[in-house]
């Protein structure tokens, strides 16, 4: 199916260095080849003799035992495709690593799949059924069809801050919704009445969820002085977005409700470079996600911390759950966001 | 070897959704295996009608060619192992993006693999080993002993951004030492006389040769007043060395210079927010990597940047062409930075 594939069949292989099998060890070290296996099959019995022999024969050749032979005796590979998309990466590089790290407590491999865009999945499904993973953990949106094609195969699936509407799926997120409202209420709360958001890309499931939670909540309080622009999560649509503000709206706002920290801090900067604002006094910029850059000193901002930490162990626990059970029922875990007042908005105190 | 294959030997597989084989979609589709394979093998010839009836078959079936199976038969697993440090994909998660899909246009899918930290690439040796990549690119330290491990597995290897002294390996880098020349080099040429120099983490071979450059420089220019401290390449240990170079020199120096951007930005705000400088005016601070926010207004640092798309396709490229033809001899590709006069330093002009 892949290129490298059909130029093997065309060409045939070059031929390396020919792997050793468990039966050239066995020649070698003078044991029989259920020693060698005995040997590389953890918790089996095997004197320190023949242990010292058989490593030592495997090591000159080169042996390791199969683990993707073994995966097909057994109906497991080991291996689980992880799903990110080139954003969730740049601005949650955590999240990958803590997925990878906590797999690997469990004997898992991640396959990675990395999309320019959220809607890019078609070409990565057939690839991970091919591979036979054991399971999948998507950052990325999938289709009731493409699921569909992905339960058949009896691969569980785990949603990363992603669900499917109308569908018994497995998710962990975060609350976007109850994190927007909160930041809104808080700037309301503290006196601010006239309001800007700023969304993010148009296919960002999270970035949809994030400005609904906003403007249900600004509507709630009945707070209609509201305009929306849009930019892609970079810092320069940040600052793009800050100046569309500025030029499309009548009279400054009081705050700016940004999808992420990253275009936040473009905000902040435009308002400082551009248009000589101070931060917070003239205006209240907020962001999302908490991540690195968010503490830096020159932004301090006021935002809502993904605690990525848990929701990845809460993602690998249960996926490595379904796979070792395919029967349990679909389980939904909603992580609430630390909230962070920092010095980018002007805020009454917490003490009420 | 690993646990979840120990407990499935033990308590026996879960029986989930038996895999459909190309048989089943043969029976079904009322036509013969040869047929379904030839449906499914690139660009071999079946009719129109004859692909529809295998498809729609399949799909009903949840039927997949199995990549790995045919793995075993070709001896090509048509996966590389990546082996990247947390700290790699904190602060150039773009590297990981691009050799991910940069392999998957070549029908090559990335095992993942992330350490903790650089000196913990032993436990991973033996799971590569065990899953027969083709290859590997590791963004990791390995030892000779390792290395040898793995070429007598027959696997190529790329080493990025790293090297092992005293033996042909092929590696992709960027040139760390003439990157930090340059930076010194202006620094000096610009009047700059007194220097301190935050090194990054003990275990981290680029921040050595980063170091190792800007000293060299410092010293062909006669400049012997250096102090040095280190960092872990976090924000907050920026911060903290460049608390410590206050503390411990006497006055200032006129020029820091930092590992990387991250820790640049730390000593940028402790020196305005702790000690009241202004940078550049009061000290100059140059860093190194060109990450995202070494570009934010309130910074904007005087850096070099590493090419990191033109590394990743190198790497890429070097990997695949040695999985294809064992028998290449070495290479090393070096990248100069790209060089960025930001507004951090004090420089004069560059029209000499």
């Amino acid at each position: 199916m892949n290129k490298p594939h059909k130029q093997q069949q065309e060409t045939g292989r070059q031929s390396p260095i020919k792997r050793a099998t468990s039966y050239d060890v066995a020649e070698l070290a003078g044991v029989s080849q259920s020693a060698v296996s005995r040997v590389f099959q953890d918790g089996a019995s095997a004197s320190k003799d023949m242990r010292d022999r058989v490593l030592s024969a495997a090591n000159k050749l080169g042996y390791r035992p199969n683990a993707i032979a073994r995966g097909l005796i057994t109906q497991r590979s080991n291996m689980v495709a992880v799903i990110i998309t080139r954003q969730t990466n740049l601005y949650y590089p955590e999240v990958l690593v803590q997925l990878t790290q906590r797999f690997s407590e469990h004997g898992v491999r991640v396959l990675l799949f990395t999309l320019e865009h959220e809607r890019d999945t078609d070409s990565v499904l057939d690839q991970l059924l091919q591979y036979q993973v054991d399971g999948v953990v998507t950052a990325a949106t999938l289709s009731a069809e493409q699921m569909g094609t992905i339960e058949n195969a009896g691969i569980p699936v785990i949603f990363y801050n992603r669900t499917l509407p109308e569908r018994l799926v497995n998710s962990v997120r975060c609350d976007q919704e109850e994190g927007e409202r909160w930041l809104v209420s808080e700037l309301a709360n503290s006196g601010h009445k006239r309001f800007a958001i700023v969304s993010g890309p148009a296919d960002s499931s999270v970035s949809m969820e994030r400005t609904r939670g906003a403007l249900q909540k600004l509507k709630e309080l009945n707070i209609d002085d509201v305009m929306i622009v849009s930019g892609d999560y970079s810092y320069a649509s940040g600052r793009a977005a800050f100046a569309e503000i500025v030029d499309r709206m009548e009279g400054l706002p009081d705050a700016v409700v940004v999808a992420n920290d990253v275009m936040a801090i473009g905000c902040v900067d435009e308002a400082r470079e551009t248009n000589n604002l101070r931060v917070p006094e003239d205006i209240s910029i907020v962001g999302f996600d908490g991540v690195g850059p968010a503490r830096y000193a020159a932004y301090d901002l006021t935002t809502v911390r993904q605690p990525v930490g848990r929701m990845s162990e809460a993602a690998v626990s249960m996926l490595i759950e379904r796979i070792e059970n395919p029967g349990l029922s679909p389980e939904k875990r909603v992580f609430s966001g630390d909230r962070i007042r920092g010095g980018s908005a002007r805020l009454v105190d917490d003490e009420a």
